[in-house]
């Protein structure tokens, strides 16, 4: 076996020559006739000439194009057609100041994903909250860190590591501002993980082999979930807010432009198009290889030929949103032209860039184009991202929530 | 700088607890109610319940069954619409036995993809070859290796090592049996890499981000040279062979299911069930991570909801094909089947086992349904597959050649 394992090394050098310094000028062709030789040139080439089919530009019948939007998302997600079983409380559990329980969801037929509720003291069916929301989290996190609960604590069993609670407790936060919480897991996290491991890119090929995609089932599991948080009578189904952390952005996006029903969202991560972000990164890294912008658990086949973040930002005008990590004030301004389009009073839409981006002089405020041929930092410096500042920002909820919520 | 990439590292081992052991017993749930808790168990169990919907079987209408099968691959694979540009002669140069030619095709916009051509001496318009093979390589491989030419030769302007030929050298064989050979690239590979590295994942990428494929453009670039071959004068178009090695018998499936107009295959590779196989592997790595039979490459969004590989060379019947390098016996039962469905003669469809899996005794001869639980090591040997000897069978494609297109 070790043979034949050795003879398998040797045959994996086999796929590259004696290499070439890479520089970083792949687009630029050596023919005379400018024509492209390296498949990777080609199929960038391609990228390139194809924008987004559903972009927002300041010439759409507004309504229409947001009609089509949650049209092509809708099929983009392939949601399943049969509904989910209903929901089961299992546990409960006192917390100072709240209540929280936890629910099993059952999206798919032999799969059970398990939910945390957070319901403020004092709320019952006779005193609904001031409003309720779905917190999804990033990459990496738990419901349990979202709910201030110890990892793999998943029954209630355990009690609370009171001094462990993090600033990313984000389910936890709006049950003290007093709305019911709902922290849910993403797909292979926490206790959807296998056997401990967060192999989200390992699911991901195995849902990618059916047509599917990491983000169609995450987004399933999350709409199982918000359907039936409207039914819940502690909750107003018309104060619903979606709020997600990084990675949770994203079903958040899938869920805003396909659910009118949803009041408002918290979209705590740097904004940017995905699309110029791989065609930006073109300098190799210290192995000579290109990079991507990330893993296979954000594809969706086809998904940047219909559409990119700030459209779906964009689409869910007139109702309010808070980007709260920043991003390019181009796109800013497109969301901006968007809300003022769909008639939204001017406050609707609200941004923050990180604190280090936060002064006009700081940023590269007419940035219209994204450059290729850098890297990631780079990239991230011309974006104004500060990645070691990616935290859920509650001095900037807080306060836009007292806005669109007011306490009773 | 470095004490960002620091705290990156850091971030990045929030992505798994202390991990448990992996087992391997993944499918079975540790719940009384039986429900799957991980996401990557949920997700075996829609692959294990979804057997591809155009799956051959005994009771099928052969006829529209491999409509069905055309239908939907053509579907899958997304060729674009517009014609390619004529191809162009570029370079010839003699070698002993045969002329080769560099043609320049134009499959994309702005692409420019090289083939050889190799044409045994004797061979004009005037006197047609006995035949033509359309080559295509493996992973790692080149039109170069395949022509017994000397890598990046692309023009044709070295002298070739005659002492450096190799077995792999399947467009030279061809031309040396009497056959119009044409050799291509696969996409990222040779001519077609990023200046020397063969980046297949990374513009796999990209093309998955689109909605498309690598097979979908590697086989589309095939089309483009298959139907251009057709109109060459030196080749009788309704004796076209195509052959691919390992990698190579992707493309080969895809034409072979979607051009009636192809007379036989060379198939040189073990033949197997990619979904069992995904279901198989999940005997965790040296690491403790789970294995996927391949990369991205490999990945067309959708494809085994359809069909699986023995489905596909099914599909070709009553044309001639020839199977090299194994597989198991049920598969070939399967597809022997399927020709005598089609009303193909006994022998239209040959197929070898490896020398060391030949015997009877050496095999697994009844061998229904590959477990679960094992590794890739394990699934080889289950499957009859003896890695150090794959390689391009002459021994074997002789004679069947001789006798699917005898010698004039």
């Amino acid at each position: 076996m070790k043979k034949l394992a050795a003879m398998i090394a040797a045959a994996a050098t086999l796929c590259a020559y004696a290499v070439d310094p890479i520089d970083k000028s792949i687009d630029i062709s050596a023919r005379e006739d400018g024509l492209n030789t390296s498949s990777l040139s080609m199929v960038r080439s391609l990228m390139r000439s194809h924008a987004p089919e559903c972009q927002f530009n300041d010439n759409v019948d507004f309504s229409a194009w947001q009609g089509r939007v949650a049209e092509e998302m809708t099929r983009l997600m392939r949601h399943p057609e049969a509904p989910a079983a209903e929901p089961r409380l299992v546990a409960s559990a006192q917390r100072p100041g709240y209540r929280i329980e936890r629910w099993e969801t059952f999206p798919l037929p032999d799969a059970v994903v398990g939910v945390f509720v957070l319901i403020p003291d004092g709320v019952d069916a006779d005193h609904p909250a001031r409003g309720a929301a779905l917190c999804i989290p990033g990459f990496g996190q738990t419901k349990e860190l979202l709910a201030g609960e110890a990892e793999r604590n998943y029954m209630l069993e355990a009690s609370r590591p009171e001094g462990e609670i993090k600033q990313a407790s984000m389910a936890r936060f709006f049950a003290e501002q007093g709305l019911v919480a709902v922290a849910v897991d993403n797909v292979s996290a926490g206790e959807l993980s296998d056997n401990g491991r967060f192999d989200y890119v390992h699911t991901a090929r195995h849902l990618l082999e059916l047509g599917w995609s990491w983000l169609g089932l995450t987004s399933w599991q999350d709409r199982v979930v918000l359907d039936w948080m409207k039914t819940l009578p502690e909750v107003p189904a018309d104060r619903i807010i979606v709020s997600g952390f990084s990675l949770g952005t994203e079903p958040l996006m899938v869920l805003g432009v396909t659910d009118p029903s949803i009041y408002a969202f918290v979209y705590n991560d740097f904004l940017c198009r995905t699309r110029e972000r791989i065609l930006s990164l073109t300098a190799p890294d210290d192995n000579g290889y290109r990079q991507f912008p990330n893993n296979i658990d954000h594809l969706i086949p086809g998904f940047l030929a219909k559409f990119d973040f700030p459209d779906l930002v964009a689409a869910m005008a007139p109702r309010p949103v808070i980007c709260t990590e920043g991003g390019l004030d181009r796109d800013f301004r497109l969301i901006q032209r968007a809300y003022a389009r769909a008639g939204a009073p001017a406050d609707a839409f609200e941004y923050h860039h990180y604190a280090m981006f936060e002064a006009d002089s700081t940023r590269s405020v007419d940035l219209e184009v994204v450059p290729a041929g850098i890297d990631k930092w780079e990239y991230f410096r011309l974006c104004n991202v500060d990645p070691p500042h990616h935290y859920f920002k509650t001095e900037h909820v807080r306060p836009w929530l007292d806005r669109i919520l007011p306490k009773r």
